[in-house]
């Protein structure tokens, strides 16, 4: 694994540094960019620094030295300890965990150490949501209120406080995954009123890909900007997979439940039972996935409508539901077991992402009877998670044309009582295979000014193959903008000095600053280098005759650069 | 050149087709797809053919022979020639156009046969505007209205008939480019009411590339769908690049003719004067510009607003003219001879694009007091074009928020009188140089669908140097998809025939279709390529047990692919 040490390298004018709490005992991390002064005609102006969200934990901070077979530090072991609502257990409680966990044959495989799970003590109500509606204030609570108001300067006015975070997450309209399993990961929140996240997917499968290759594509993913991660894996070793990629990943991690539990009954369908899903539940939890898709929204009713549909059911979680129900010919057994899925969950303080398995797979079937059936009772299962304080998300589409976009934001907000949504692009037309990434980010960009808490993000592989590491840079980029675009379209308070500070930057031919600003200084670099001209104050694209910025600053007086 | 020969070949499963029109004697370019049969259980469905729209004139037909250094077939000459309005003149008019023949330094550069130009008999009108005012259905209005239906399979109700297209052209909502002296170009038409079209950006500057290389891009342009092409060269032998791109061009071209110009006073925007300019005119209308980007709207005024700016004057006419005004403390001479510019396009229909010289450079200074007033004096101008028969497009940003899109399409719409607006993306965030293309595609698809009725597009090298083969496909890519998902969006009765087409190849495993239909069949062929298992009903992404899309067929019913 030497290459994670390329990955783990510093952003240029970058340094890591850790912003302490003032009610709790904890250190927020961040990004400051140390920017160059302007000078213009012999005189000099600093322009200071600038804070940016990160998301790369301590993989770049050189004081950590990164040790991927012991994974990262536990950050939030140290805040766990202290609770009296949490209890460790003596042992795993999945059958399965103890199965794999004994299996000598997976010696080789397995991430050490195994450190033993928290749980809810008998009777304890412990989750982010439980805790806030008592009025507690938590460490993930001011750490998320701290990382979200990092580039403001006037913490005054700063309406981002723990005590706002509280009241958002008691709501339910916003959610703090944190498994206390996951104690590596950095608190972060997903709602409405705070900074627009993405969550990346990785995953191997049946045909591809290995342990070592996704270890470092989450690494990868976490360095350019990934809020949350989801693992996807479908093929051999998902369990080990996991582990590896949870102990060495700094934000909240994911999963799919049923695809591990398919895997489990031979990939039949109609073999899925409650007991085995409920197992792979509990293996999961005590693992410490942040978050599960669980696709209890599909009913019986639902699968005639989809029927109908140019291309039917496209959600990998959905059709398996949907042939279960055929098969057996009776409801659903996610939204049968639904009060005990949460009444399990609520114990890890896992969040559940109400999983959309009727979202449309093309612009002809966008906002259908199947598709918007089902939120409805997507809307109904988060009144039932809330009961339990179970954190809740909504996932959404899929493929959406621009006209249709705000009303899946309106249905959810009305169904799901305003839940954060959290979609998949939506793609905004169906000809581009190659590049949906880009039609993605469109209705994405979209949907996240209308109000979406988070975007799925989505590769220029869609449809077409696995990503590689420079397809998921790709993606990223594309969601990191998209995201960036809807939080200064929705009035975001810190998002904007970023885009300032770097056209300031632009104008006065600081080359590096705009670089060091930029969502990837490394390809901005890059593809300036290729022709550059050091010190000239114009460059490749107008000529020195050209340059309108250089004439636009003489015209206006405003000084020469040098 | 042989480069051109690998770009022109055909798109796989595509053959290029002609239909002819009904009212004059003309035939219209179009690319026609056979798609292959759904089996299902054993019986056979036909999925016929679809028609596309094809921007690469006979670069794709096989039985045209292409010889570069012969131009393209005189495709309009047939037309022109019918017509009593126009004269072949003897000579070149302008000045500097006989200097650049006369010089025998140049032989080795120039294009040959050089064709005498056309121009209007005297007093006569001859623009598409005026004729269609006179009630006049032209060859082009047809063409384009044949162009416009292709994809529809009901003739019967289309709206897009050749009256519908005279009277837009008329009402000056819509454009049709059409220089006689670029008798090579497809005639297409720019208007709200039509499919938005894309315009790409080529030209060397002083500092790389050469004439070879931008005819090769031109073509480039042209293959992966570029409706129009403007040449911005700023570097040596302006005029000699321009021929050889306008002879081998299929599309409508534009300039901005005051960078040559510029060039003719060696930089020095001081030294601009109304005749250098006014050759610079007659000298490009006889090549066969088609339409002309002039900064006539930015008055002196204005200057103070832009001084207020974070980013000043970021386009290169507008900084242009600025310095001139400063320099000589006079009114805009673009706006002071704006009649005699009409006057003189007029006589070749040359279409005006007014240029935005106060575009916004930067999030912060969107929506401007400086954008809005220069956008106002654009309108005046707009109806002294018109008075003139000139047909008018309207420039518009540039770096504007998602939240302020929807204003500046108003504000067009009523300052210049439904003119066709002609949008540069908007960039809809300044922080990702490198990722232009997306961070404008977002910008640019929204307002499209407001109604921008043309997109300049933006490849990742925006801010950051030229682009190269690469660049300029990733720049058209992301803006036929804007262009595509605003037609959709905005109800264009054959956008969504193609998105229907390749969903249903989708759902039906018809890998080649859903290539064939794609925006670029050869991208997505490489990334499906990679680990493809061919005539298997699943894809690298799931694997066999996971296929959401063969469980949808299943469980509904729908029959299994073969």
């Amino acid at each position: 694994m030497e290459q994670i040490q390329d990955i783990c390298t510093a952003y240029g004018a970058s340094k890591k540094i850790y912003e302490k709490g003032s009610i709790h005992d904890i250190e927020v991390g961040m990004r400051e960019v140390q920017l160059t002064d302007t000078v213009i005609e012999g005189k000099r102006h600093s322009n200071g620094t600038i804070r940016l969200y990160d998301t790369s934990g301590v993989y770049t901070d050189p004081d950590v030295k990164i040790d991927l077979k012991k994974g990262l530090p536990r950050l939030r072991d140290k805040w766990l300890s202290k609770r009296d609502d949490l209890q460790k257990l003596d042992s795993f409680t999945s059958v399965y965990s103890k199965l794999r966990l004994n299996d000598p044959e997976l010696e080789a495989l397995r991430f050490q150490p195994q450190n033993l799970p928290y749980k809810a003590k008998p009777g304890r109500q412990i989750t982010q949501m439980a805790l806030a509606k008592q009025g507690i204030i938590t460490p993930e609570m001011e750490y998320v209120a701290i990382r979200e108001n990092l580039t403001r300067q006037d913490k005054e006015t700063s309406y981002i406080t723990p005590e706002f975070v509280r009241s958002e997450v008691a709501a339910g309209r916003a959610v703090i995954p944190s498994n206390p399993n996951h104690p590596e990961a950095e608190p972060m929140i997903i709602g409405s009123k705070f900074l627009v996240k993405i969550n990346t997917n990785i995953g191997n499968s049946a045909l591809s890909s290995d342990i070592e290759k996704e270890v470092e594509k989450s690494v990868w993913s976490s360095r350019w900007g990934g809020d949350t991660l989801m693992d996807l894996s479908t093929g051999k070793h998902i369990h080990e997979t996991r582990e590896w990629i949870i102990r060495n990943c700094p934000v909240p991690m994911g999963s799919v439940p049923i695809y591990q539990a398919l895997e489990k009954v031979d990939g039949k369908a109609e073999d899925l039972t409650w007991e085995i899903f409920k197992d792979t539940l509990i293996e999961q939890c005590e693992q410490g996935v942040d978050y599960f898709t669980i696709h209890a929204g599909l009913l019986q009713k639902h699968i005639p409508y989809a029927a109908k549909r140019l291309t039917g059911i496209v959600s990998r979680g959905g059709s398996i539901m949907a042939k279960w129900i055929t098969a057996h010919n009776q409801e659903n057994f996610l939204f049968t077991h639904f009060e005990e899925i949460c009444e399990l969950l609520a114990q890890y303080d896992v969040a559940i992402s109400i999983g959309d398995g009727l979202r449309p797979g093309s612009i002809h079937d966008a906002n259908d009877q199947a598709q918007f059936g089902e939120l409805e009772t997507m809307g109904q299962l988060t009144e039932v998670a809330w009961k339990h304080n179970v954190q809740v998300l909504i996932e959404g589409p899929g493929h959406v044309p621009m006209h249709k976009i705000k009303e899946n934001m309106e249905k959810q907000q009305q169904c799901c009582h305003n839940a954060p949504f959290y979609t998949l692009g939506p793609l905004t037309t169906d000809i581009a295979p190659g590049y949906d990434h880009i039609t993605s980010a469109i209705g994405a960009a979209m949907i996240g000014w209308f109000g979406t808490a988070m975007l799925c993000y989505v590769t220029p592989k869609e449809h077409l193959g696995l990503p590689n590491k420079e397809d998921v840079r790709n993606g990223i980029m594309a969601y990191k903008i998209a995201a960036h675009a809807a939080d200064i379209a929705k009035g975001h308070p810190s998002a904007m000095e970023r885009d300032n500070a770097l056209s300031k930057a632009r104008f006065e031919f600081r080359w590096n600053d705009q670089f060091n600003l930029s969502l990837d200084p490394e390809r901005a670099r890059e593809y300036y280098g290729a022709e550059k001209i050091h010190g000239t104050p114009f460059c490749t694209m107008c000529g020195p005759n050209f340059c309108a910025m250089r004439i636009s600053r003489e015209v206006s007086g405003a000084g020469k650069i040098e």
